[in-house]
């Protein structure tokens, strides 16, 4: 009872670190011995000290003899800083409560051992579940070395992301399109299809009182079909647009589309079009640990079929649409059977304006 | 503020009639007399003496001077029973407080008019929004002369109704299932289309702890394409089935789906389809009064289109199915633009078991 309940203090802690620790996990640490908190600290910014060092070097001589309660398996390697195992056999705490293991395979259950063999008594997996939880994100990024994916649909209630003549302009309400806002600020980079790109003209920026400046945008665009005027590929914003293309554009199209200061990001072709597998990849090794999917439907089919989604966030608007071929917000093929639908769990309805907001994770059913 | 305490007496009085007062409104009449109840009544069943005339008989003498009040303006016609104005005036009420009028053009304003001549003082809109709620099929049925229509759709969260071979069956969970048959036993009639009976082969019966023994079941079938093997169309059911068919069904077909006691109801056709308009008026002529459409996608659109879709059910399963081929909720045309979009208005969004439910009623945008 009471390893849970510094544990969940040590969690409240690493909570704080937020989005500045990213592409780092949050990680909150708190020193107990008998029975009295004697100093705590939780990583406060990416390249600054990691939590455990700093609660231990709080706590000087006094960490002597004391548990030590972190949400992460300290690391045991060398990064920005020192391996926190170094620090904690260093500091004669005699023992360690871990909430969860680090899925990392540089890191994963090599702190446990190193601290045993010196001594030191190690316990792992209390309140494992919300550990895990709070750095969701960095665990996908580490373990599947791809971002951790949210995929964004605003949609009616049967389905449509547009008219029949394919017109999509404000399905939804203000406050889901200021949700989708905050969703931009957590996130490292949004993607779209080159069917968005063309349909809506997006800018993809954050407003609405959120801030990102640092957001990356990325269009698909296999064969670079883009057009150059594209907002995206013009004004302030175009030095953070990634162009995702294939061997399959040709050099002068894509000199076109760049000029204004976006990127090309080559990737291998699959059935023409962009390798997403890789292309997730490449964006994860550029730092790109929260990826947003804002559409449209045939984007995400795509990123949906390749096992690659997260979390998803409907928005759905109180109307119906209808048409056989007024476009689906999911398209593609679609699932052969039913019982292979994707499936939302801890899934989280609310009413939001007049909308209605889904949230939940995405598992294969 | 005593009228409406009085007038939520006669509403909670009136919901006690239920669906056994079907097809007439239901009524609740309480009478008052120096802030005192004398006597309170509703109408109990079809046939079954008025509201207005139980409570007077109730009273007798001691109704003279006394307050009315009754949910809904009185009937001022001969039907079963003798026009409820004559009671009233006969039994020397001297004030009447009415919920809302009536939609019928055959008793609409004519109760105030008599009883205004006779020297009784008349109060109509106490309450009137919960009045017309608590009658809202009623009023569609008499005014409009056609069924109170509800559809009920089971969908995925994107909006399918089957994955892309088109199998349908099971997309909501138990609790989804257990409502639709609550909502079948609410209903006088439910109506399917064609491609449901051939897709599904549904018993449209009422089970899971509901009843509904007289629920008829409206196949639309233009043509007489039906399959006579159907299970609708045999067994014990099949006497409280109608084919909605047109001119342009072969009688050689008809003969085979009707050998096992369905009925066949001949309306025009409208484009090479059952003229839904026409089908509803003669459903509505017949007595039914709730009508449940249950799909499928094609027979959605088309109520929907025609305007005749009063609530919507939506129960949305937490599953993502995809698939620009795989079948929408809602086929049709669609809208030609999304400000045209059917509208949810008083929309309730509840969970239920794993999925999501929405109840609205439909205003085209």
């Amino acid at each position: 009872m009471k390893d849970i309940h510094y544990m969940r203090r040590a969690l409240s802690l690493a909570a704080r670190g937020g989005l500045a620790v990213r592409p780092n996990p949050r990680v909150g640490a708190v020193l107990v011995k008998s029975d009295q908190v004697i100093a705590s600290a939780y990583h406060s910014s990416y390249g600054a000290p990691h939590a455990e060092a700093k609660v231990l070097k709080k706590a000087g001589e006094s960490a002597r003899g004391a548990t030590l309660y972190i949400n992460l398996e300290p690391c045991s390697s060398y990064g920005k800083t020192p391996p926190c195992t170094e620090a904690i056999i260093s500091s004669g705490v005699r023992r360690v409560v871990i909430g969860c293991r680090d899925r990392d395979p540089l890191n994963r259950d090599h702190a446990e051992k190193i601290l045993k063999k010196s001594g030191i008594s190690v316990e792992t997996g209390v309140l494992e579940e919300e550990s895990f939880e709070l750095n969701r994100d960095f665990f996908i990024w580490t373990e599947k070395r791809r971002p951790y994916t949210t995929l964004k649909l605003a949609l009616s209630l049967d389905g449509k992301i547009a008219d029949r003549r394919g017109r999509s302009r404000w399905i939804s309400s203000l406050p889901s399109r200021r949700y989708v806002h905050y969703l931009r600020s957590l996130s490292d980079a949004i993607m779209v299809g080159l069917n968005t790109v063309i349909a809506d003209d997006p800018l993809l920026t954050v407003r609405m009182g959120y801030r990102n400046p640092g957001l990356k945008r990325v269009v698909l665009d296999s064969r670079g079909d883009a057009p150059p005027t594209a907002r995206l590929f013009r004004g302030r914003g175009a030095s953070n647009t990634i162009l995702a293309m294939t061997s399959l554009a040709p050099p002068d199209k894509l000199k076109k589309i760049t000029e204004g200061g976006a990127a090309c990001l080559k990737v291998p072709a699959r059935k023409g079009r962009v390798s997403l597998k890789v292309l997730f990849r490449r964006l994860a090794e550029q730092g790109v640990m929260r990826l947003l999917v804002e559409g449209g439907g045939e984007t995400a089919a795509a990123v949906l079929e390749e096992g690659l989604v997260d979390e998803v966030h409907l928005f759905i608007a109180p109307i119906i649409i209808g048409g056989r071929k007024s476009p689906p917000a999911v398209g593609g093929l679609g699932v052969k059977s039913v019982k292979d639908a994707y499936c939302l769990s801890g899934m989280d309805v609310n009413r939001l304006g007049n909308d209605i907001h889904v949230f939940g994770y995405i598992k294969r059913g």
